[in-house]
């Protein structure tokens, strides 16, 4: 397969999220964490992109402040980036993914465009996704990946199948883009079918992005362009002028780009796909042991059962209590009932307004 | 009132339970801790006898370990002992008991015996049944002091009353002792009336008390006897003689003495007494605030309800849980349901069998 036929992935890595607080902090953001094993998401993410004759280096887009981080991290999975952007300011993901696109050499390179904090269990499943969903990226769709949703899940974007694309084996047009529905239409979506979770993964060649870009926002394409101009640029490392940056809008792909162009396809595919985006939600996807307990660190739960229970240092010991979140870090602990883990966010509130 | 009609206080404080656990341990036992409120249990033992015109110095008993935290806590609340007997090993409360009635210089002094780590919140109650009893005492009477159960408890033993004592205000002759009943039991004494609970609090003359020792367990009086002759003193220090006094059979005063004295009295009194033997028991003396919880620390209690926690360092966060007793201290933390308490020795179980 020559050289510019491989798929160039482009990992956000710039989030800072606080849903998995105590261990997800500002400082200590959820991708750079060993939530689910050894490797850190992020980590888990650069390995997804290791298949020689499908994906070339990546580019990582991440915040300045977790440079070093992100470099040792992949260093320890033996990943060199092809180009490791640091966002001077936060912009959303439309204006981070030009950065990437404006740094490919060649412009009609493909790049997976991919959160650097979800998990994915069936990698092979996701990489025939992505492998059969290239030669709609070279005809210059903007392909999505739609995740087969297994609950009226409110946290997620949706997205409408349209007709099947001719030539496709496993394609389709996208009809709609749904934000974030109520209870009541992800019912009514999940019963309809046809519908798919938009996991923010995206598949097109760099120049049809930047083309959509231009036709949308062009405003926005014009910002990153000349903050690329005027990069500072020393190793693989490229520091975009911030200047020029924060003059783009703070936009999302799906909002700048997706909803808006043309030749938009979504590719339907069950890999077993995370977002981690809640202690619920790490819990669903980690092993329980024989008391369905989930138990990380120096824990003793005694006639205790279905709790997820976590600690870095202090010793954790329960009796008798079920269905329970519980987790410890540094010196803070954190006690919730399991489905309530959203609620996590009203905890940090009463604490910043006590502070 | 002339200096032989006051009354001495034993305080018996050589115990070492673990049922506060992690806050109590071996090393650092219920009765010095301040679980509720600035003082430790101890020191409101203490205070609970500091009435100038009825009681004395007290004798302390208790452990060699110790000493000196029991002599820096005395120190605190201006309380000088007439004697700190150390027990050089531990023999349950008759022998301890005889230590300190051995230690009067003079045989009729009426002694009042408590355990050191019990709440009573109506002091004046407490003192006025002990003024009412002091009569009995003085006529070589042993006298116990029932509280009026509240409820079928299985954790005590109780006292029947006999008949009306002739010449006294408000006590009884007692009919029997009653150890520690099954649940159907407790529930039959406690419709049928007359039955208080047994708090191991007592009034005698040492004299009464060496007496019926030496009527129905003379190896313990000679035990102790030589113990004491033969004792190490410093100060107000004594430390009795450890070989002579592992001689004595370990025996509870109720066993060795109360259960088969002939006259023995019962005052019933009802002073808010709790013997604080749980962390539920705890929660139910300690007040609570709008939400019924009691909170000590660094806690942030978010939509949380009818909860003990406790921390001594890191901070707690709660969201949404209800009726759970949370301790933290030092670098352990302990979950469990309210009304499950006495389960923490199951917890401690286990972690003996791991460690």
């Amino acid at each position: 397969m020559p050289e510019n036929d491989l798929v160039t992935p482009v990992i956000l890595s710039g989030g800072s999220g606080t849903r998995l607080w105590p261990v997800s902090t500002a400082d200590r953001p959820k991708q750079f964490l060993n939530l689910v094993g050894p490797l850190s998401l992020f980590q888990l993410t650069l390995q997804r992109c290791q298949q020689d004759n499908l994906f070339g280096s990546p580019i990582i887009v991440g915040g300045a402040g977790h440079a070093q981080l992100a470099e040792d991290q992949m260093d320890e999975v033996g990943s060199g980036p092809m180009a490791h952007i640091l966002e001077p300011c936060a912009r959303n993901t439309a204006p981070a993914i030009a950065l990437a696109a404006l740094a490919c050499e060649n412009p009609q390179t493909p790049i997976l465009v991919m959160p650097s904090d979800h998990l994915i269990k069936d990698v092979n499943a996701f990489q025939n996704a992505v492998r059969q969903s290239l030669p709609l990226a070279k005809a210059r769709w903007l392909v999505t990946f739609g995740i087969q949703p297994t609950g009226p899940e409110t946290g997620y974007g949706y997205i409408q199948q349209g007709e099947a694309l001719v030539g496709s084996v496993s394609s389709f047009a996208t009809r709609k883009f749904v934000e974030k529905p109520n209870r009541e239409y992800a019912e009514q979506m999940l019963s309809d079918g046809g519908y798919f979770w938009n996991a923010g993964i995206f598949l097109f060649r760099a120049d049809s992005y930047l083309a959509a870009l231009e036709e949308h926002n062009p405003e926005m394409l014009r910002a990153a362009t000349k903050a690329m101009e005027n990069a500072d640029r020393t190793g693989t490392r490229i520091l975009p002028d911030e200047q020029s940056f924060a003059d783009a809008p703070s936009d999302s792909i799906d909002y700048a780009v997706m909803e808006k162009a043309e030749k938009v396809a979504v590719t339907p595919v069950n890999p077993g796909w995370s977002d981690v985006g809640s202690w619920d939600s790490l819990f669903e996807v980690l092993t329980a042991d024989e008391q369905n307990n989930v138990l990380a660190g120096d824990v003793l739960a005694v006639n205790s059962h279905d709790n997820l229970i976590q600690t870095d240092g202090i010793r954790v010991a329960t009796y008798g209590v079920d269905n329970l979140i519980i987790v410890s870090r540094d010196d803070q602990i954190m006690i919730l009932p399991r489905g309530q883990s959203q609620n996590v966010k009203k905890i940090l509130m009463e604490m910043n307004r006590d502070d």
